[in-house]
């Protein structure tokens, strides 16, 4: 059966999912790069991001599962872009260039209407208004018995923990403080929801903990 | 010069610095003591509670600093112990047996004075009613030159933190998941109040980072 999944999500020592105030400058909001650098110095990152070289450990393990079996992606709008309200025109296509990494179909959360955009690689955008659940049952269909991977940000990830969506979740922590930001435990009592601790890994870029349930 | 230290403060994968409903059967809350495993099971606790054997690594370490060159001790009432409004009589002492574990002053915020109780091994407990700032004026004098150590809780230490007198914090993340009681990142912008990581260790048991100003 296939599960929904959130892999790779990666939080601060203090707990943020990303920095404050996103723009086109700072996808993840201000300081939230350097919540990254364990993913980004793996070989998949680097791989996906046509680079050489990377680290083949721990960090790459889980960098790299959390591509496997997947056969749809859900995304918040704010993941997909800065652009806030209406649309207002079809130029903004993602922060991942011509040929996203994803290589499925993508279904963005958003108010706002605007046809499916279809990428090289085998991304396809598509743009879901009418709410959480409209999403995952469009991407289980398209996912065709693969998984599903739940991106973010925080408040997607929250509001599917909260209707007992998620069946599990990767989630490293970063050595490093961002301070503010959108707060990724803020009410959400994780034992309550009924997940435990089923994986614990360190290596020296983070902590990585898998909870199933 | 004496500095206000924050030693072996430990939080859960979640960012709670203790459980819900603190009790005379559950000083750390529900589910509190978990997060202690790392300490509890050190050289340094274990000599403490008059037990034998222990690790003596990285966790061992952490938890031994945290006892050097210490000359007074601050902490909150409910950290002293589970009664909460005006103290009905003299009986209670500390969670700690007739001889804590401090071995010098102690001083405990409260609204409620009360005298002071020498215990033995050195340690009494001062109770102190005129605010934080008092408290750590009493504590610095107490110390001697040596540093002062904030114990907690989570709210005590907040209050330390905003008021920007904390030089130093030593916290360990335990990888467990406590979901609900008090969150130690709650309202606290760590680098806004002056802090950087300056060590980041990781054991099998714990997180541990220091922060410094």
């Amino acid at each position: 059966m296939s599960k929904f999944r959130v892999d790779s999500f990666t939080i601060s020592l203090d707990g943020y999912g990303a920095g404050a105030d996103q723009s086109l400058e700072n996808p993840l909001g201000v300081g939230g790069n350097t919540l990254h650098e364990w993913a980004l110095a793996t070989r998949t990152f680097r791989t996906m991001f046509g680079q050489e070289g990377g680290t083949t450990d721990i960090d790459d393990e889980f960098a790299a599962r959390g591509f496997r079996n997947i056969g749809a992606w859900i995304m918040g709008r704010n993941m997909f872009g800065p652009i806030r309200g209406d649309w207002p025109d079809d130029v903004w296509k993602g922060w991942w260039g011509d040929n996203p990494v994803y290589h499925c179909p993508v279904f963005v959360l958003t108010h706002y209407p605007r046809p499916a955009i279809v990428m090289e690689g085998g991304t396809t955008f598509h743009f879901v208004t009418d709410g959480i659940h409209a999403a995952l049952k469009c991407a289980t269909e398209a996912a065709a018995g693969k998984d599903i991977r739940v991106g973010g940000g925080v408040s997607t990830i929250q509001q599917y923990l909260h209707a007992g969506l998620i069946d599990e979740m990767h989630l490293a922590i970063s050595p490093v403080l961002l301070g503010s930001g959108e707060h990724f435990f803020a009410g959400i009592d994780l034992p309550k929801l009924g997940f435990r601790r089923s994986e614990h890994v360190i290596t020296p870029n983070a902590t990585h903990v898998v909870l199933t349930k």
